[in-house]
Order: structure tokens, then C-alpha cells, then sequence
């Protein structure tokens, strides 16, 4: 198996996409069923927040693997790939 | 047909959900298939935007019908319901 490019948490980062994909189509539903706005509102909110700790647990596997191993070889392509990375993430 | 909350809208963020749902499996084979981190991170940003888009559709269109309609009949649950979800959302 080739396995070339997974992190610590790989596994935990797809789980939580697969309750995130699943938390989405709940709130479709409730959007096709006319539901409450203000409900869907604090729905849409709680799956921004799963987002974003997907994208942070990303980002600390990759601080923790890629760019150690970057640093140590002088990879500059790989931290300004970061850095651009987390400028559109924290924007 | 029964359509007691639908607004102007609720086709287009049913349309966005879809599409957002889509992008998020197809964030999840991007990690399954161990993608570069820093790419990784620039789709959940842009699911991220996707999701910031559809919550203030759906806020607008509750604002121009049920908030009009609430004033208009003194229903003060449904502004402290509304307050409620700007606060989450805009957190």
C-alpha cells in the first residue's frame, strides 16, 4: 500500500469530514423542509466551526511532519506553499 | 404541496448545499489519497467561504420575510431567535 503522505491524524481528519458531509445534508434537509432560518443559521455555524478544526488539526499534522522535515532540508517551496496556505485559511 | 417557509431563495441555497457538499467529499478523497497539506487547507477555506455564503442568504431572505412579518404582527420570539443565530453565525 503506498503511503506516501499520511499524518498522524489522517484518519481522525476523515472521520470527522464524514460527520461534517453528514452534518451538511442533515441541514439541506432541514432547508428543503422549510425549517426554522435561524435553526439552519446555527447549523450552518456549527459546521463552519467543524471546519475549522479539520483545518487545524491539517495544519498541525503538517507543522508536526512536512515542515519539520522541509526546514531540515531547506524546502523553501514547502513553507511558502504554508504560508499561502494559512493566509487564505486565516483570512 | 405543503410550503408554509420558503422564501425566494431556498432553491439557490439547496443548490449551494449540494454543490458544498460535493466539495467537502471531495476534500475528504483529497485526504484519503494523503494530498498536500497546504492544498488541502485551501479547500476547507474555500468550503469554509461556501458555507459564510449560503448562511447570509439564508439570513437575508429571513430578514425581507419572517423578520418583516414578525415586526409587523410585534412577535418578539422570532427577533430573539434571530439575534441568537447572527450571534453564533457572526462569532
Amino acid at each position: 500500500m503506498e503511503d506516501i503522505h499520511h499524518h498522524e491524524n489522517t484518519k481522525a481528519v476523515i472521520n470527522r469530514m464524514s460527520r461534517a458531509i453528514g452534518h451538511m445534508q442533515a441541514i439541506k434537509k432541514m432547508v428543503e423542509e422549510g425549517q426554522d432560518c435561524s435553526a439552519i443559521l446555527i447549523q450552518l455555524s456549527a459546521v463552519r466551526s467543524a471546519i475549522n478544526s479539520i483545518g487545524r488539526i491539517v495544519l498541525q499534522d503538517h507543522i508536526d511532519h512536512c515542515v519539520v522535515d522541509a526546514v531540515k532540508s531547506g524546502d523553501q517551496k514547502v513553507l511558502d506553499d504554508l504560508n499561502d496556505a494559512i493566509a487564505k485559511f486565516l483570512k
